[in-house]
């Protein structure tokens, strides 16, 4: 049994979307415990009725609750007993495998690193977010963790990074880029000349040189470095583009008579082409570097998402990602 | 007459793109006078046999070339004599009113910084680069001059930028975000956060406060403010974004016979599509801080682009651009 604590309060629509999610998943793998952390009585009221395997889903009453805007290190002083801070609390003892919150990607983080503690030798865990680019996904780490770096950080932002993109996004001899203003080695900030050379004496990594903001949607590397703050700029700004997209086909497509009878035979192919981008599919972010799998996954995140983070927190624990990470990092 | 010099030889398509650009523009504005600067046997064959009002366009002789991967300074200490060089000095003289260059961005930089100089009072001049973002245009400032900047550059780069959006841009009160990875005060790196104090008691800026990733395709600032190292991995990031948008309309649409068939009809709105978005009406990103009217064009421009840029060119003059930015901008 593989088991997943799952902060069952983190999200936009929680606790529907973590407790269907949960139970999709168990219905999946049929090697899977899930341990819901929320309010009881709440949980077992929506779980009522549900027709799941009642051995394998139990309840860890955490009744505490946090709001997407406090402060990270505070829910984990003064919120014991919330969802996010009891699922790490489960790993760290040794009564789940692995964690996973919709909410608060600071108080995960937070709740992860205070709680579960880092790997020896990684001075800031990172979260690693599988992008969309085109039919495959890119690692971006840092996307947010770390707004301020310094070049030792972004080598081990790339060496996770590189681990994780081969064992979980099963990409061999992954490519790491640094993402840049220029190919050139003297090219960018100071931080990306001083992270260039770190990057080009280290043996064990397949880097590929310096990327730029064209080459991240062109799937030029697997795994894209940079601090966190400018992971986080792009995320978003990705996450708004495809949007844009969307709203502009939309618009621009299936307007108009004509517009509309075209849109019957065109619609089946956009609707291919969103699948193949569909997010909920990603399965969520990793915090690399914590000495546990913990797996965040997006605020909007609807069950199939809350299912396909599950579905990567089971192979995380599966692969023994913790153990590749310890074994095979050297800093 | 508003005189405006061109490097001739900058852009991948030189010089035939720039020759197209200037004869478009000479027709299309009669009180513009264009100096193409450039090889002069060079640029008199190009012109053979072309039919264009002679009294409004020179050659100004400059043979010496310059390679995409020259560094900017050295260019500019050893080529006097290439049309990047030139153009500026073309305007520090009063030979002419404004420059333009389509090619290697940090040589025009270092040549309007040099040979023109900067605005009293401007401690690092930025590039301001029009984002196309949906019908609209949002000005990214600093779109990639300064990879390491300082918060009192970033409330300069905020201060011109609001400027030239509502002179240029024709946006009234323009908005300004400062790019971040959070909506609030505290949120985001050093530099963000000590920027975010200074705009936000700036009397003569109209601050949104921080903007986010996503917020840029949403259209939400009309000034998009963040270091030149974040703002080029933006630029290029849209742009890539956009490019394999096209790509993946093409490849899911339009392939099958079905799709064949519903393409005839939305085609036709996907070109109206592509002609809102079409980075060539933009007209290039503008040198602000320089003392003089110095814009950059895309190196991948086409005649169009460059006429356009021209049409910003002989605006900015029209306008009084820099005049106004000497009596706006207070430090």
């Amino acid at each position: 049994m593989i088991r997943v604590a799952v902060d069952a309060m983190g999200g936009d629509r929680a606790p529907e979307i973590n407790v269907d999610g949960a139970l999709l998943a168990l219905e999946r793998f049929s090697d899977l415990q899930v341990i819901l952390c929320g309010p009881k009585e709440l949980l077992e009221s929506k779980l009522r009725g549900r027709n799941y395997d009642h051995s394998r889903l139990e309840i860890d009453d955490a009744p505490e609750l946090v709001a997407m805007d406090e402060h990270p290190g505070k829910i984990v002083r003064t919120k014991p007993n919330s969802g996010v801070v009891r699922s790490a609390v489960l790993v760290k003892q040794g009564q789940a495998d692995a964690a996973l919150s919709a909410g608060n990607t600071g108080a995960a983080m937070a709740a992860a690193l205070f709680k579960i503690g880092r790997i020896a030798g990684v001075e800031r865990p990172a979260i690693g977010v599988p992008l969309p680019i085109g039919r495959k996904f890119a690692l971006l780490v840092d996307a947010g963790a770390n707004a301020d770096c310094r070049p030792n950080h972004l080598m081990q932002f790339a060496k996770m990074g590189s681990i994780y993109a081969s064992q979980i996004l099963k990409v061999a001899n992954p490519k790491v880029g640094l993402l840049n203003i220029g190919e050139e080695a003297e090219k960018g900030n100071e931080l990306a000349k001083e992270t260039y050379q770190l990057l080009s004496s280290a043996t064990d990594l397949n880097f590929i040189g310096n990327i730029e903001g064209r080459d991240i949607p062109a799937g030029t590397a697997d795994v894209i470095v940079c601090d966190g703050f400018v992971g986080n700029i792009v995320l978003k700004l990705v996450e708004g583009m495809w949007k844009q997209f969307g709203l502009i086909l939309k618009e621009q497509i299936f307007t108009g008579l004509g517009g509309k009878f075209a849109g019957l035979t065109v619609k089946r192919r956009i609707d291919e082409l969103k699948k193949g981008l569909d997010v909920s599919e990603i399965g969520g972010a990793a915090l690399l570097g914590v000495e546990g799998v913990y797996i965040i996954s997006h605020g909007s995140s609807d069950a199939k998402a809350i299912m396909n983070a599950i579905r990567v927190a089971r192979e995380s624990v599966q692969i023994g990602l913790i153990e590749k990470l310890k074994q095979n990092i050297t800093f």
